[in-house]
C-alpha cells in the first residue's frame, strides 16, 4: 500500500482500494500518494512526503481531527479515505506520470475529491490533468515559489520546473486559467516570463503580493479563477513557504509566506470557491527538522478539506460564523 | 542541584535553597526548575528545558542582562535567584506535582515571584494551585496552541492535557478568570469545549487573534483579567509559537505566533498588570536545532522579569518612556 | 494500535488482538510493544521505540523477510503477528508495568514467544516476570551496559535502573540465574555490586569479555544458563552496543560493542539455547541519526527470530550448513 | 582561491586575481571572501561563511540569476567576479584584518563595488574602513541585533563586538553618520550606549521599529544618511534576523526580523542610496539547518547587486515600474 | 561541469573535457561523476554524491595527497583529471545509464583508468560495461551488502538493485568472473539466489567473512579473479559498511564492515591486481553526519589510487617496503 | 569561571582558584579548560570542548564515578579539583598559549597532575612545555591521526599543525622522546617526514600498528618511552578515533581507531607508566552527534584517572587482579 516504509493512512482513516469503483463511489474525497521524485532539479527526498504527510502528527491516529475554528471533523464529517501511494518507479517518469493521469481521472470521474500528496511537482501535470479530464474546463490556483513553466528540464519534458507549460501545452488547461501567486526569486528569464504573459497566465510575484497584501491578492484570485471556471484545482508546493519556516523541502527560494499565511490562503480559496482536487508537492523529509515541513503540509490538508467541508454546509452563510467570533461562544 | 545534567543556574544568578525560608526571605524572585516530562502525551524532553533554558545563551554568564529598551537590568535590579530543580520521578506524576505545589505556594507565600521552568504542561495544575494557595484569587492569562482542559489523559487525571480542568474542578481557580490565547488545530472536541463554555473560560482561537489583532486582544485580556483579581499568573506554553520558529516542544501545532510575537505579548501583559507567578513549558530541547526554542524560552524569562522591574520602578509613567522612542536618546 | 504515531506493524506482518487467545493461540511468535520512557534517568525518547524498531527498514515491508546466511525466513516460517503496543502512561509506571506482566503472562502461556519491543529497560521486570509466571524457573540472558540492580532510582522502586533487583528480590527469578554481558563504565558502586555477587549474579564486564573473546564468554553464558533451566529470556538493552555505534539510547557509555558482534551474539543464544521471551530496549529515536539505532534494533529482532526458527527446524545439525560455507552453494 | 575547501565563485560567476589590477578595473563588482571566525565571543564557524554564501543555491551554477521583480540580471547586466578568499590566520587577527584593510582598499579606488563576504563581524572595522580609506566620508547603514561598539572584548581591542567602535574612535568614520537598525537584546550595558549617544551614532532598537514600521524607520535612515555623505557602507549582521529564521550564527538573539523583511531592507537601501560598499557577515554553517541561512546571505548578496544594478540603469524612474505592478505586464 | 552544485574537481585537481581526446589520452586517471539516484529503491540523494566526495576532505585543496604510508602522492605520481559530471536526468534512466557507458567506454579505450563516483550502483552496469567494452574480459570484485542481481526492479529492467543481472544477461560479463564480499541480510530470495548460483557468481556473506577472515576472502578473490581475466573493476558500495560508520547511504544493512577495513581491503586488491576501472557508489550526503561517509569514499578513491600508483612504480617488491616497517625509517 | 556558557565543573566536582596555591597544593589532579579553536586549519568549535567533555555525561554529578573493573573511584579516591577555563582570546593565539604555560607550569611545579582539555591542538605546546619546565626531561606519548609537526601553519608559527615542532625546536622536548601512534592518511608531505625522522621522533602509522596489533605497539612505546624519561605526558587528539565514532572533531582522517581501542590504550599507558601530564583535545561539539565524541572524551579522562588511581594503589600487583577476572569474585 505504501511504496516505502510501513503501510499507513492519513491519520489513521480507512484505506481504499484505487482500483475498486465500489469502494470509491460512496466518498466525498480521497487521499492518493504520489511518491516520486523523479523530476526533482536538486535536492530529492520527496518521495517520502506522502509517508510523512500522513504520520507527521503529533496526536493520536484516530481519524478524528476536529477543526477548532471552523466546527467541523473533515475526517468525520466527509466521507475520506485513503487509496495509498501509486507505484511510481523514479528513473521512469513518464510511466510514472501516467499512473497519476489515470488514477485520478477515474477517482474524479466517480464524483470524488482527489488529493494528491507529492513527490515532486512534476505530478501536477498529470493530477490537473487528471481532473480535466473528468471535469472539463478547470482554474487553477497554484502557490509556489516558482512558476514550473519551463520548455524542458535537463532536456526532457517532463520535471518538476516544466507541469505547468506542459498542462497548457497539452490543452488541458487554458493559461488564462492560471492562478500562480507567491513566485519570486531568479527564475525564470524573459522568455519564459514572455511564453506565460502570451499565454495569458496571471502570476502574483511576492512584491505584488507583499505590496497589495496577500487577503487583497486572493480575493482577486477567487473572483477572476471562477469567471470562467466552475470549479478550481489547488495546487500547493510547499516551497511557496519561507525556506526558514519550511525547510524541507528540493528547491528552496528565501522571502516566501509564514506558516499561518498558507494556512490562511487555503482556507480562503477553499471556502470561497469549488474545489475539485488539491495536491500538496515538494515536502522532502530528508531536510527537514523536526517534522515541521511535514507536519505544516498535513495541516494544509486538513484545512482544505475541513474549509471544504464547511462550505459544503453553508456555516458560512450563518448569521452566527464568523472569523472573528469567541471560540466558546453559543454556536 | 540539577536533576538533570551540571548544577547550572540562569545566567550565572546565584543558588538558593528552596528550603530555606531566610534566604529565600529576601528575594524578589525565585527561579525553579521543574524538570518533567512524565505527563507528556507524545514527543518526551521536556525534562531537560529547565537546563536548556539556563544555559542557551550565548553572552557571559555574569548574572546580568541590561535590557536595551527596557533600560532596567532585571537580574541585578531585581534580587533574583535560582532554587534549582525539584526532583520529580517521571513514572510518579501525583508525587512529583505534589512536591512542586508545595514549594511554590512556599515560595509565593514569603511574598517571593515563583518563575517555573518546565517540564511539561501537567505542572501548570501544581504551580498556578501553589500561587492560588499563597494569594488566594488569581487570574490566568494562558499563552498556549492547547486548551490543556481533557478530562483525562491516557485514562489518566494528571497529564499535559488537564491541567486546566483540575485547576478549575479543584477549585483553585474558577474558569471565567481563565483567559487562553493562542488556542488553534485540532483539539479538543465538542465536549470539551462545551465544558470550557460552561466554566466561562475564555479562550482566543488564533482566527480570532490574526483577525481582530493581537494587541486588541492582550489589552482586552489585561483589562478583564484583573477586574475581579489583584493579580495574575502568566503561563506560556512555548508551542504557542510556531513549530517552524520553536520545534523544540512535544506536541507542535503549525500556524502560531512568530517569536517577536510572544515576546511582545509578554511584555505587554508584565508591564500592564500585577504578575504574581510565571511559568515557561514543554521546552524540548532534543527536537530543537542550534537553542532557538530554549534561547527564545530563555528570553520570554527575562522578558518578562524586565518589565514587571519596568513596572515596579515606574518607568512608563515617566513623561519620557514610549516604545517609539530613539534608543541613544536622552532619559 | 499504535499507542504513539501511526498504526503500524513489524516489517508489514498482521495485527494480533493480544486480548484474543484464539488468535494468539494459532501464533509462534508475537511482537508487543512497550512505549514507555517513564523509567528512564536520563534521555527520554524511548517511547518511540516499538513504532522505530517496526518502521525502520529500507526494504519493503511484504512480512518476508529471507536471512542470507541461516536460509530461513522467520517472517514466513514462524507464525509471527504483532500485537501492537500495550497503553503506558508515561507518568504511572505501576500500572504501565503491571499491563506488561499481564499480557506477556498470557501470551507464554499459550506457548507463544513473546518479543517485547521497548521502551526503557524498567519494562524487563514484568516481561521477564511475565514469562516466568507462566514458565517457572528461566534463566535470563542479559546484553547491556548497565547491570540495573539499583535498589532504587529516584528514590522509586521501578525504573530503568532496578528491573533486574525487583525481579530477584520479588522471587521471580533467581540471581544465580542471571547472565549479564558487557557491563562497564561507572556504575554501580561497591554496595550494589555487593548484593549481586551475594545474589549470585554472573557478570561478564567488558575488560573480562574483551579479554577472553565474547565468543569464548558466550560459548560458557549459554553452557551454564541451561544448567538448571530449560529455557533463557534473552533481554537486549541496546546501549551494550557503543554510543557511536547505537546513538539512539537513553544512557550511553563509551566502549561498547560492535553492530556485528551484538548480532552475532543473539545469534550465537538464540541458536544454542532454547529462548522463551525476548526484549530490545532502550532505543531512543530522537537521539538517533538516520535510523541506524532502531534498524539494527530491527535487525537484532530478525535475527533473533531466525536463529530461533533454524535450531527448531534442526538446521545446524545437517551436515551442510556451517557458517563458513560458501552463500551459493548447494544445500 | 578558497581558504577552506574547494575552489567555489559566487554562483559560477569568473574568478578574478585580487592583485592584478588590469583584471579589476574592468569590473563592476567584486565578491571578496574574509573566512574569518577568530573574533567571535561564541560559536565559530563563519570561517565557512564565504563557502556557504558562493554554493548554497539549489539552481544551476551558470552565472546567471534573472531577479524575477526587478527585471535585471545583476550577474549578466553589471560585470561581476570573484576574487576568492583573503588569508586571514584565525590565531592572528591584526594581521587577518590588515589584509581586507588593503584588499578593500585597493578594490574601492579602482571604483569597483566590494562586496565583501564574512566571516565575524570583526571584519568591518577593517572592511568599512577600507572603502573610506578610497572614498572619504561615508555613511554606515548596519543592519544587526548588536551595537558592535563595545570598547575590548575579552580584553582585546579587535573582535565582532568591536568593529564600530575602533572604526569611529580611528576616525574612518564618524559616529554621526552610523544608523544602526535591529538592535534588541541584553547588550550593550549603559556605559557603552552613553558613548554611542555622545558620538552621535543613530541606533534603531527593535521597540522603536516595530512601533514606526520598518518602511518607515528605513525611510528615514536613507534620507538622513544621504545628508552628509554621498555614499553609503551596508553592513548586513545576518542575526539581525530572528534566530529561528536564520539559525547558523554565532550570537543570536530573539525577536528579529523575518527573512522577507531583511530582504525588503536591502532592496529598499540600495534602490534610495548610492551604495559604495556591502558585506554580509556572521553565517555560521555548522549551526545552520538544510542551508537556510547561507541561502538567505545569497539572497541578501543578489537582492542588493539587483537593486543596485537597477538604480544604474535607472528603471526605478521609468513610467511602469512599481512594485504593484504584475509580474506578466508589458514593461 | 558539476550538474548540481558549485564546479568542483576532486581535490583540486584539474578539470578534463570528456568530450576532448587529445586531452584524456595524457592521462593515467579521470574522475567521473554519475550524479543519479534515480534507480535507487529506497533513499534518494547519492544524486549529490560526485559532489560531497569530491569536496569533502578537512585539508587544503591543492590536488596532492602524500600518502602517509604507500609513500606515493596518487593526484601527482599519477595524471589525474577530473572530468565533470555526466548529465543524467533523474527520470529517465535508460538515457542517463546510455551515457554512461559511451563515456566510460571511450576513456577505457584510451588506456585510461577511470574512476565513476555515483551516483547509486545502477551506473555499475554500464561502468562496468563501458570497460568491457574496451577491455574485453574482465573479472568484477564487488564490494557490497547487496548482490543487487534482482530480475526487476519496480517492475522495471534498470535499478539499483538489479545492475549485476543485467552484466551478467548482457553478456557484457560472465557470471562466474564475479566475485562479491559483503553480502548480509535479508535480500535476495531464493530464486534470485539460485540464478546466482547456476552463473557460478562467487558471494562472500559476512558469516563467511567473519569466519574465515576478511584477509583470507580476499587472498582467494585476488587469486581467483585473475585466473581467466587480466584485469579487475572494482565495485565499492559503500554500503558494504556499517550503516553506524557509514550513515549516509540508501539501503543501509547492520552489521558490515568498519571503515578501517574498506580501506585495507581497497589496497589489498588494488596492490595486488591489475585495476582497470574503479567505482564508489550510494553515498548519500542527505543522510550523512559530519561528511564521515563521504570523507570515507574521497578516502577509498585515494587509497585505490595510491595503491595502483604503487603497484605501477614496483614499490612493493623493493627489499625495503613492508606493512610493520615504522614509517621514519629510511626508505 | 567557563569561559563560554554556564560555570561547570568535570562532572560535578569542587571549583578550585588555579591563582590560589594554598588550594592547589592539596591537590592530587587538577583539570583545566583550554577553551581555544583559533589554532585550527580546519572545522573550529572545540571552544566548546571543556564544557561538553565536563558536561556530557548521562548519570548524576555528584563528583563519583567508580570504575566498574578497575576497582577505584578516581574522583573519591584522589583529590581531583576543577581550576576552570583559562581565559584565551581566539584572535590572539600568543597570547592566549602563554597563559597556558604558565598555569600548567605553575600547577605541575606544586606536584599536581595537570590535565588539560582542549581546544585545539595548539595548546600542547605550551602544555607539555609547563610540564617540562616543571619536570624537566619528559617523554611525550601522543595518539593522533596527525603528527602535528609541520613548520609553520597559514604561514604563522603557532598552529594545531605545528605545536610538536614547537616543542621540539624550543628544546622544550626532545625529538626522540617523542612516540605517535595512530598516524595516518596524507599529511604531512616528505620534507617535514625528513625533519621528525632526523630529530628521532618514533611514529606509528596505523599500517604498521594493525599489522603488529595496538597492544605490542604499546608495550613498546611503555618500555621505551620511559628509558630515558621518568615520566610521561600523555597527549590525545580524539581524531586519532576513526571520525566516524568520533565525528565531533575538526580534521577527522578515516581508517582510525574504535572508542573501545582508545580507552584500552590510554588504560594500558596510564597503567604502565608514570604519567606526569594528559591533555584531551580537539573535541568540535557543532560536528558531534548526541555527545558521543565528548562522552568519549570524558571517559578518557576518566580512564586515564582510574589507571592512574590503580596504579598509585598497587592494586595491579596483588594477586586478586587480572583484567579477565569476573566482576563478582571476591577481591
Amino acid at each position: 500500500m505504501s511504496m516505502y516504509g510501513p503501510a499507513t493512512t492519513f491519520l489513521g482513516i480507512e484505506h481504499v482500494d484505487l482500483d475498486d469503483d465500489a469502494q470509491l463511489a460512496d466518498l466525498d474525497v480521497v487521499i492518493i500518494g504520489a511518491p516520486f521524485d523523479g523530476g526533482t532539479s536538486f535536492r530529492p527526498g520527496c518521495r517520502f512526503g506522502p509517508l510523512a504527510i500522513r504520520g507527521s502528527d503529533c496526536q493520536v491516529y484516530d481519524a478524528s481531527r476536529p477543526h477548532l475554528s471552523l466546527r467541523v471533523d473533515p475526517l468525520k464529517d466527509l466521507r475520506v479515505a485513503d487509496g495509498g501511494d501509486i507505484e511510481m518507479p523514479p528513473g521512469d517518469i513518464e510511466l510514472s506520470l501516467a499512473r497519476v493521469r489515470a488514477a485520478v481521472a477515474r477517482v474524479a470521474n466517480l464524483g470524488v475529491l482527489p488529493v494528491i500528496l507529492g513527490g515532486d511537482h512534476s505530478i501536477a501535470y498529470p493530477d490537473i490533468a487528471g481532473v480535466a479530464d473528468a471535469k472539463g474546463d478547470i482554474a487553477v490556483v497554484h502557490f509556489d515559489a516558482h512558476a514550473d513553466t519551463a520548455d524542458t528540464h535537463f532536456g526532457q519534458l517532463y520535471g518538476h520546473g516544466t507541469p505547468m507549460r506542459r498542462l497548457i501545452e497539452s490543452g488541458a488547461c487554458r493559461g488564462d486559467h492560471f492562478f500562480q501567486v507567491g513566485l519570486r526569486g531568479y527564475w525564470p528569464g524573459p522568455e519564459t516570463l514572455a511564453w506565460m504573459a502570451q499565454r495569458g497566465m496571471r502570476s502574483y510575484e511576492m512584491t505584488e503580493v507583499r505590496s497589495r497584501g496577500l487577503e487583497a491578492v486572493l480575493d482577486e484570485v477567487c473572483l477572476t479563477s471562477t469567471k470562467d471556471c466552475e470549479t478550481v484545482f489547488l495546487s500547493v508546493d510547499i516551497d511557496v513557504v519561507d525556506p526558514a519556516i519550511a525547510p524541507g523541502t528540493g528547491t528552496p527560494e528565501p522571502g516566501g509566506w509564514a506558516s499561518w499565511e498558507l494556512l490562511s490562503a487555503v482556507r480562503k480559496v477553499c471556502l470561497s470557491v469549488e474545489v475539485s482536487g488539491l495536491d500538496v508537492v515538494e515536502v522532502s523529509p530528508p531536510y527537514d527538522h523536526a517534522n515541521v515541513t511535514a507536519h505544516l503540509a498535513n495541516r494544509v490538508v486538513l484545512e482544505a478539506l475541513s474549509s471544504i467541508c464547511h462550505r459544503r454546509k453553508g456555516i458560512a452563510s450563518e448569521p452566527r460564523w464568523a472569523p472573528e467570533r469567541p471560540l466558546l461562544d453559543e454556536r
